[in-house]
C-alpha cells in the first residue's frame, strides 16, 4: 500500500502544503492559503495604531490555514486519509505567541485584543533593536560563551529581546502569558495536544544549547528584575531533538481535518532549516541560500567553530550529525519587490504588461544584457539592516554611482550585485574557518523567478550555483521530516539521510560561473568590503544618524496622533 | 510714442522671446521655440552615432527660432516696427561652434556634416574632462594667477577643452575651423553682420580678463604642439563690453524679421548671468540664484577676491561697477526630471493624472508634509558631477539611508534637501571671504514651479528667499540690455541701474526661514558635509572607480559597435 505524507509550511504572507509520496517524493497535490489578515503592520483588527515598525500575524490564520489546505489537498490527490501516514510543519521564526497555560493565544481574549504584544510577532519585527543591544552587551560584559554561537551579536529579531521588549513595554501583558511560544511549536501543539520546543528553534533564536541549556537565571535577573524566571517558567516545555515523532494528531483535529487520529506529527522547525531536507542537501562542501523575501545561508560542518557574523550554530538541527551553521541577509527579495512596488516607472510596468510579463520579468530582462560595471552603480543591500556578519537592524540602504543615465533596470541590477557581494562576505568568513564553500544550492521563490539573481550570485561567488526544480522546497522538507517522524515501521524511514535520498528532488536548474566576470566582481567587491566596513562597523555612522533623526519624528508624530 | 525692445533667450531646448514697454518692463508678448533637432545625444541628423556624453545643437535651430519668435511677437503685441528700437540676445554657454571664416558652421558643410565636432557642443557636455584636468595641471605647474579666478579648476565644459578636444579627437576639423565661437557671438555676428565677442562669455568660460587677456601662447603651446596660435587665431575677434551696443540689424535679417534695419543689437551675454538684470538684482548682499535645469548662484562684490571652487569672477560682467562671483550646481531641477521621468512609480503618476496635476506636484505635495529629517535619506546632489565647489565631473550622485519604506517622494525630497546643502556650502565659502549673503533672489523655472524647494532652500540656508513674480527672467534681462544698448537719446536708458528700477520685475512671491527647522537642518548639513569631502576630495575614490569601470565598459561597447 502506497503511504503519503503532508509538509506544511507556514510563510509570511502564505501557508503552503503538499501531499507527498514517500516511495519518491512525488507531489501529489499542493496548495497555498493567502493569510487573510496577512502582515499587521498599520493597524490592529480593532483598529488600534500600531508603533512603526510593528508586523504581526494573527494565529487564527494559521488554523484557518490547516482548515483550508489539509482537505484540499486530500480532494486533489484523492488519497484516503489512511495512506496519509505522517503531518510535518515548518514555520518562520522568531515568531513570538504570548499564550494562556492552555495555549491560547492572549489576542484571543477579549480583554488583551487590542495590545499589540498579545499578538504574533513577526521574525521581521526589529523594534526590540534596543533590547538585543543590551543582551549583547551584558554577554560581552560576563563573557558568556554562547554569545558566539550567535556571531558575537544577539538579533533583535530573536525571543529573548521581543520578551524583554513585552516586559517593558506592557508589563501586564507579560505577567497574564503563561508562556512565550514559537508559532511552530504552538501550531504542533495544536494537532497533537502536548506540548513541545523543537531544538531546531529552540537552538537558532532562544539561546538554547543542548549542553549548556538556556542562559542561567542571574543573566536575564541582571537584564531586568522581574526577567530572572523567564526560561525556566514562561519558556517552560520540554525540548524535543528533530528527527523523531513530536505525537499524534488529536481525535477533535483528525476529524476537523479529515486524517486518522494518532497520524504521526514532526517536530516543528523553522522554515528556512527544512530547506536543507527538502533541497537535498546532504552534507558539508556545499551551502544552501534560501532566498526569497530574506536571505538565509545554511552550511554543515563536521566540526564546532565560533564564528563572528553568523546568526546561529547548532548540532543536528539542521540534519542529523552535523553542525549547522546558519547566516543571513534580512533583506533579499525585498530589495526587488521594493524596487518594483515603490520605483519602477510607468513605462517599464506598461511595456511589462504589453508583452505579458511581470515587471520584476521586464526589469531583470533589461538588466540581464547588461556587462558587470556597465551600470555605474554599487549598492550596499541594507534596505533593511544587516543580518550577517554585522548583525545590526539600524544600517540602511546606500547607493552610490547615480546619474542621469541612471534606470530603474541599473538600480535593480546594482541591488542584485549588492546581495551577491553581500553573500560572498559571508562565503569569505565560512572559508577562512575552513568550512570551505564549494558550491551553492539555492532554493525559495527568487532562485526559481530570478536566473539573472542566480548568474549573478554565480558570477560573483565565482562557485556553481544549482537550483533544485521543486517549488516548495520547504514544505517538501516538512514532508521529509514527517516521514522520519512516522519511523520505517509504519511505513516512513529509519534515518533522514534516507528520507532525504528517495523524496528530495534531483532535477537542478545550473548556473556556471563565468570566468571573464571574475575580474571586474573582485574589484567592485573590493569597494563594497570597503564601505560595508565604513558604513557599517562604526568608522562612519551616518546611516544610524539618519535612522535615529527618522525615528525622532515618527515618534513625535506617532505621540501626536498622527500617522506619519 | 511709445518704444520696446526684444529679449531673446536661447536655451538647452527651445529659445524664449518677449517684447517689453522700455518705459516700464511691461511685458507685451510672449513666445517659446522648441528646437526641431533638441538636444542630439545619441545620433547626428545623418545617423551618425555619437560617442557618450555628447550633447550637440543644431546652429540651425537657432535661425529658425529667430524666424519664428520675432514675427510672433509683432503679431502678438500689434507694435510696428518703428516702434522696437532694440534687440538682446543671450544664449547657454559654453556652447561652442566651429566655423568657417565667413561664420558658416562647419556642420552645415557637406563635407563636415558626419563629423560631431562641426555641430555646436552644448555647455553641459563634459566630454573634454580630461583635457580639463591637463589644462588645470599645467597651470597649476606653472603657477598661473588666473587659474584661481576659476576657483582653481577648469570646467570640462568651457571653450578651452572643447578646442583642445577637437584637436586631439579631429584634428582635420580643427584645422578647417578658421573659428571657435560661442553662440551668444555667432547669434549677435547673424544679426550685425559684425563679429564680436562679448565680455562676459569670454570672462566667464573663455579664461580671458579685462588686464591679463587671454592666456599666453607658450601656455597653449604646451598643451598641445599645434595649440599654439588659438587665441591668435581661432578665437579672434574683438572683446566687447557688455553695456552697450554691438550693432545694428542688418538689412536683410530685418527685412526676414520684419524689423527696422539698423536696430540696435546689444552684445550676446550668457543666459545665467543676464538674469541678473532680469530678475531685478541690484547690487552685494543678495545672491541670485537662477534654478532651472542646472543651478547657478552668482554674487556681485566691491573687491576681486579668488575663492577656491567658484566657477568664475570678473569685473563688469553682470553689472557695470561690480566684480561678479559666480558658482554653480550642474545638476538641480535635472535630478528632480531624472526622479519623475525614471523612477516615478506608476501609481503617483496614475494619481497625479487623477488630479489633474503634473508628477512633480504630485511628488512634491507628498514631501511637502514631510518634516526636516523624516525622508531618513541623505543625498549627495551628484547626478551630472559637482561644478562649485569641487569642479569635478567625475562624481556621481549618492543616496543613503534607503530602506523598505522608503518611497518615491521621499526621495524627491532627499534630493531637494541635497541640493539645498550643495547651495549652503557655496554659501558658506563666499561668507567665508567676507561676500556675506543675507538673502536670496531666486529665479529659473524650478523657484516658480516648486515651493517645496524654495522653502526648502530657505530653512537649510536660514536666509529668506524671494522670487521676482516673472516668466522670463534671462528674456527680461535681455531686453534690458537692449535698452541699455540702444542709449538715452534714442528711446532707451543712459545707465543699466536705470533700465532695471524701470524694466525688471518688483513683485516677488517671499519665503522665510522655518525657525524650527534650522537644528534639524544643520545636523543633516554637518553629514552631508563630511560625506561631501570623503566622496568628493578624493578621500575615497569609489565613486570615480564605478565611472571608470562604466566608462570602459561603454567605451568597448561602442568600439564594438554596439549601441549600449
Amino acid at each position: 500500500m502506497s503511504a503519503y505524507t503532508i509538509g506544511l509550511d507556514f510563510g509570511t504572507l502564505s501557508a503552503r502544503g503538499l501531499l507527498a509520496d514517500v516511495s519518491d517524493g512525488r507531489v501529489l497535490a499542493q496548495h497555498e492559503f493567502i493569510y487573510p489578515h496577512g502582515v499587521m503592520e498599520q493597524r490592529l483588527p480593532d483598529s488600534t495604531l500600531l508603533p512603526a515598525g510593528w508586523a504581526l500575524h494573527h494565529p487564527g490564520d494559521y488554523l484557518d490555514a490547516l482548515d483550508a489546505i489539509i482537505p484540499e489537498l486530500l480532494r486533489q490527490s484523492g488519497v484516503p486519509a489512511q495512506q496519509v501516514i505522517g503531518i510535518g510543519t515548518d514555520a518562520t521564526g522568531s515568531t513570538v505567541l504570548t499564550l494562556t497555560k492552555e495555549g491560547v493565544p492572549l489576542c484571543f481574549l477579549e480583554a488583551c485584543r487590542s495590545r499589540p504584544h498579545a499578538w504574533a510577532r513577526l521574525w521581521k519585527q526589529q523594534t526590540a533593536q534596543d533590547q538585543a543591544d543590551r543582551i549583547t552587551r551584558l554577554a560581552q560584559e560576563r563573557e558568556e560563551h554562547w554569545l558566539m554561537d550567535y556571531g558575537g551579536r544577539i538579533s533583535a529579531t530573536w525571543m529573548l529581546p521581543k520578551a524583554l521588549e513585552t516586559l517593558e513595554e506592557d508589563p501586564a501583558l507579560y505577567r497574564e502569558a503563561a508562556l512565550f511560544a514559537e508559532a511552530s511549536d504552538w501550531l504542533v501543539w495544536q494537532l497533537t495536544g502536548q506540548f513541545t520546543r523543537n531544538e531546531c528553534t529552540a537552538a537558532y533564536k532562544a539561546l538554547y544549547g543542548r549542553r549548556r541549556g538556556y542562559p542561567e537565571p542571574d543573566f536575564l535577573q541582571a537584564l531586568h528584575p522581574q526577567l530572572g524566571d523567564f526560561y525556566h517558567d514562561k519558556l517552560a516545555g520540554e525540548i524535543q531533538p528533530l528527527f523523531g515523532r513530536a505525537g499524534g494528531l488529536t481525535r477533535p483535529m483528525a476529524k476537523r481535518l479529515g486524517l486518522q487520529p494518532g497520524t504521526a506529527v514532526a517536530p516543528g522547525i523553522l522554515d528556512a532549516h527544512i530547506c536543507a531536507a527538502g533541497a537535498g542537501m546532504t552534507g558539508p562542501g556545499e551551502m544552501l541560500s534560501i532566498l526569497g523575501t530574506s536571505g538565509c545561508h545554511l552550511l554543515l560542518g563536521e566540526a564546532y567553530h565560533q564564528l563572528p557574523g553568523i546568526c546561529g550554530l547548532a548540532k543536528d538541527c539542521i540534519l542529523p550529525g552535523y553542525y549547522g551553521y546558519e547566516a543571513g541577509q534580512v533583506c533579499f527579495g525585498d530589495h526587488l519587490a521594493w524596487l518594483v512596488d515603490t520605483i519602477a516607472p510607468r513605462d517599464c510596468v506598461q511595456e511589462a504588461q504589453a508583452l505579458g510579463i511581470s515587471a520584476h520579468e521586464a526589469l531583470s530582462q533589461k538588466a540581464a544584457r547588461m556587462k558587470p560595471g556597465q551600470c555605474g552603480l554599487l549598492a550596499l543591500d541594507w534596505w533593511n539592516g544587516n543580518r550577517s556578519i554585522l548583525i545590526d537592524s539600524k544600517l540602511s540602504g546606500v547607493l552610490l554611482g547615480l546619474g542621469l543615465h541612471t534606470k530603474a533596470e541599473d538600480i535593480y541590477r546594482a541591488l542584485l550585485e549588492g546581495l551577491a557581494f553581500g553573500a560572498r562576505l559571508i562565503v569569505r568568513l565560512f572559508d577562512r574557518q575552513g568550512l570551505h564553500v564549494r558550491s551553492v544550492r539555492a532554493t525559495g521563490g527568487i532562485s526559481r523567478k530570478n536566473p539573472l539573481a542566480m548568474q549573478i550570485l554565480a558570477d560573483v561567488l565565482q562557485l556553481p550555483v544549482r537550483v533544485p526544480l521543486i517549488q516548495h522546497g520547504a514544505a517538501m522538507g516538512s514532508a521529509i521530516l514527517a516521514a522520519v517522524a512516522t519511523g520505517a515501521q509504519a511505513g516512513g524511514y529509519e534515518t533522514t539521510q534516507q528520507a532525504i535520498s528517495r523524496m528530495a528532488p534531483n532535477a537542478c536548474q545550473a548556473y556556471a560561473p563565468n570566468r571573464e566576470h571574475a575580474a571586474v566582481y573582485d574589484s567592485l567587491f573590493a569597494e563594497y568590503e570597503r564601505l560595508h566596513d565604513a558604513f557599517g562597523r562604526g568608522h562612519d555612522p551616518v546611516l544610524k544618524r539618519l535612522m535615529h533623526l527618522r525615528d525622532d519624528v515618527l515618534t513625535t508624530l506617532h505621540t501626536d496622533g498622527k500617522q506619519p
